[in-house]
């Protein structure tokens, strides 16, 4: 304070003692103003920062598009490993061109938010050259390489619900769809400034903006292509068809936890202060609060109903306990982080089998995972948040979910009635590796 | 030095000349030392990049959690992966709610070393809410964050020493102990102020306090738990068990390799000053260097005594160089961590054989790799860092290795009096995959 | 501009008064400016930002030798799998101890590019102790962690060409000169200030200086190796050997994806302004785009050639998209990083069967992948880069390839005129695991 109280003091006086300086002094005085105006401006350094943060956090997240992979090629049969694989890496670079071509713009309409700006800007690619815009407080090409990784994580949640028994093209172009349109314009009404943000919701990361809104579009998917062949008997019997790789699904598991510290931690969208970098801490140690809570819960819960432990319960009940916290990361405390997140883990051991009882085919457990602890985690930040609501949680959720359920549906629909979606009973029964693709993942390992 | 000299004779001049100012001119310094009051005080840097180094270093050391998964998961036979995958994925998340619960506060009593003051903490979970404490450098959360992750490092060693004839249960139970209240405790006194760190003794990154601790853990596990059936025949017979899948293993050894520049590196504490980011860059360097050294020079050993290069040994090598050098990263000179990281890589062929011949039964060679270089590396410490000395190094490995030993064998030995520690013979030999989990990991690619 | 100019008039008018002063006055400055002087200096924040950018960068492209580890250990048949993980694992650490020993300085003569000071300079390793160089502007223990990154990889696009018929200890020799001798030499012509970028040669990131370099020395050593027993017929059939784990193979393409981002933003050397960080987000965006466009072209293209999606193609398509960047990562638009990556997409599908005419054995397609793409990506720079020429970039390209190729090839005939480059006819049927290291990798998995 005595600084600053000293530095105005003189300035006031320096201006006006400035008038009744002579003329030499005068000119010797503007002579040094010019020095000090060419002097190169102070760096930013908060732009730097908040750059830094969406850069790490973007590779973060690009790093879950191959934890994906792993875990759902580590939980289909063998003889489907190298779809699963094929679809997963095709999906992430669909998604890259999409965004880029359609979903970003969709998604941040700006200026545009009215309807004729907001349909102009379709397909009028995003561009990032250029000298950095400091107002924004971030380079843009962070941001959207930051934000393009998180429509890909959409994409993502979808192929492991529909493995085994969906051709490759219909859901490459379902992902197009999906990447393009159907996810920029439900991010849009929240993160793009649209109407939920404006109502009142919130959803810090993503419970339900990413990980319900995929899930909506793998169920409606799992309803419309229906059960692989064999699955559930006429009996009613479940017949259990255990993943090849658990090594994979684990190694998978991991990788979603670790790149999940970017996907929440640089959802704070700044590093440039001391309170954005302390918030981004919590986040951090939140999240791994929940994801340890959820996996220790179904581990235990696995244990007691059915007397052994099931490692892929306690993989699902990290994820969902990671996608619990993904709501509101910021404000639970720890503790708060760790009840949220083992309920999640709770989730996955009430409605794994519960799927199964309705027929619903969801090959990794996706929606257990990603759709119903994304509602859970959605409705779970009035605890811990100020401003929001149960109510209001409840309907941007409704409204997402909708949404997404109806408009994937129909685009499962339009694709079933032309092209087709499931390969022939045949082909299935042989696995798409050989009938679709003639390739198999593992040509030396597997049995007959 | 210009600039300042001339500020500082302007502020002492302005305060001479304020009081003989006009009213009017001071009324007008007064309301513009207002405004700049009210201006944003300047971001302390220092704090960000502080906070930042121990997210990263988290991050990173988060990763060699599923780094230990893939090295063990690789290392035993494919009818025990599951129980090796369930059981890393398990310790990481409970370590997380132990050190969240007990063990930071017990690690780090800061005011409360007094023993009323230290057992009153106790079950007082950590918390990290709140505004940040720029006092302290960095955000709480962050550290937490970082520390954690170390906690959970030290048990990740006991489960690949122990693997292939331990149940599930008992494990975890040894590793709430361990990661509540061991590692924190034999940790407070080099980190949390405690005794060791005012007698002078130096272990930069925790080749005593983690690598050798978790070590000691592992040895004691062996040696109350016994080696796998037919490991040893009654001739003195060493009977081979390869490891299940060497892809495997070796992605743990990168994965490790890559965590570990987190591990140590973070382990400076600080970025905020070019000191402290050129110090984290000459760590990350000789890491790198004693890992890789390391691995030359078990790979050229195994070539001369074996006649060929063994795989297993070259990972072992790295790892025992990295585990070398982490007690003191910072001092030594490349040419240091070279030679000091080499003989980690001596260690392994020397060590691994005798315990075969002490019918010690190391499944993945921690021993070997954390405890015995992590010897080496607390003994190195002098070689290069000022004010210590062998004699105090030897004395800080030794109490935190009795203590280790010790109590993690009493916990052993109520472990194994009470609900017992190993599976029947006839699980053992199915595997603990089928005989305690129900659930295979390659169910499609094993023989018979 | 208010304040300084303000701050600009207050300093004359200071010194213009402080003469006028009574003497007390002046001594009170005195002390006064004496206390500004001990001040701590202002911490240079560029300096730690470039320095972190090094850091994060090194360890992303250290991460890159896992993913070719995985990549090619994923693409060998299983009876080869051990000893390519050994590879890859022991040229690392050979590359780290060369680089350091001589390399580093070989690459960066500095003041020594007098023939005398540079041969003066061999074999005088690598030192980064003391306090940090301000002026450089960043620390050089991260700039000698990123470089010598740089130089391992170079050394590991050699062993997935050479795959599955390379006796362990020739590789491992090549691998010493040309990581100590090779590499330094041609990769200073440019980013060591030499001749060719005196010139006018532009390679930011390497596609020239690292993948096509590294290439040709792939190149020479196929031809002078041969191809895999039986891999083509005297009827001129090509036999398919298909790699062994495609989820690994997956999982590496995965992985070098991700390191790639260091690989080419942490090229931009700095991140202490603005304008570099945005920079460095630039290139993100640009490698993801350019990756994502090479895998959806190879996609669509092995879909219209083959009937099939081929998961090879994709994985070598998305990996010749990041090389087709990396010659100019900053300049191009998205939509320019779309049209070169997609284009590496082409180069795949194109060369791979070419090769397979010509019966050059290239068993994970490095060849097409680093040797093509960087041609393309080399002398797709003057589309967007302002000062460079086509004429330039195809000299600075065949200096390069010229030196490679015939170095290279000089090194592979000494060592196979010596100790031999292939095992016996019986020993590469048998597989070089169980062969030359008597060590199997999936010892349980594979039939027979």
């Amino acid at each position: 304070m005595n600084t600053p109280m000293k530095l105005a003091g003189l300035a006031t006086l320096g201006a006006s003692l400035f008038a009744s300086l002579p003329a030499w002094a005068q000119d010797a005085t503007a002579e040094a103003a010019e020095v000090v105006a060419a002097a190169p401006a102070a760096v930013d350094n908060a732009f730097i920062f908040n750059t830094l943060l969406f850069l790490i956090g973007g590779f973060l997240v690009f790093w879950m598009a191959a934890g994906f992979a792993m875990l759902e090629a580590g939980l289909v049969r063998s003889k489907n490993v190298t779809m699963q694989l094929t679809k997963n890496i095709a999906l992430f670079a669909i998604a890259s061109l999409m965004y880029w071509i359609v979903g970003y713009n969709l998604m941040y309409p700006g200026d545009a938010w009215t309807m004729t700006g907001y349909v102009g800007q379709l397909f009028s690619a995003k561009t990032i050259g250029g000298d950095p815009d400091l107002a924004t407080g971030y380079s843009a090409g962070s941001d959207f390489f930051f934000q393009l990784m998180f429509c890909a994580t959409t994409a993502s949640i979808v192929s492991g619900t529909l493995a085994e028994r969906i051709k490759l093209w219909p859901f490459l172009i379902f992902t197009v769809v999906l990447t393009g349109f159907l996810y920029p314009i439900e991010a849009s009404w929240q993160w793009g400034g649209g109407w939920l943000s404006e109502a009142g919701f919130s959803d810090f990361a993503g419970s339900t903006l990413v990980h319900a809104a995929g899930g909506f579009a793998a169920l409606s998917g799992a309803l419309i292509l229906g059960p692989r062949l064999g699955k559930y008997t006429k009996e009613g019997r479940v017949n259990p068809m255990p993943g090849s790789n658990l090594a994979l699904a684990t190694l998978g598991t991991f990788v979603l936890w670790l790149g999940w510290f970017g996907f929440n931690g640089a959802s704070q969208l700044a590093l440039g202060t001391e309170v954005d970098a302390n918030a981004v801490s919590i986040i951090f140690a939140n999240t791994n609060m929940a994801a340890s809570a959820g996996a220790v819960v179904a581990m235990i819960l696995s244990q007691l109903i059915y007397k052994k432990v099931d490692l892929t319960m306690v993989l699902n009940g990290a994820l969902a306990g990671l996608v619990s916290i993904t709501a509101g990361p910021l404000d639970p405390s720890l503790f708060g982080a760790v009840w949220i997140g083992g309920i999640g883990g709770v989730i996955v051991l009430v409605v794994v089998p519960l799927l199964d009882k309705l027929k619903i085919d969801d090959v990794v457990g996706a929606i257990p995972v990603h759709l119903v602890a994304g509602f859970w985690g959605t409705m779970a930040v009035p605890f811990y948040t100020d401003g929001t609501s149960f109510g209001m949680q409840f309907l941007g959720f409704a409204a997402i979910g909708i949404f997404m359920f109806v408009t994937s549906g129909i685009v499962w629909l339009v694709l079933k009635s032309t092209m087709g979606l499931r390969p022939t009973q045949e082909d299935e029964m042989m696995g798409l590796d050989k009938a679709e693709l003639g390739l198999e993942a593992y040509p030396e390992f597997t049995k007959g």
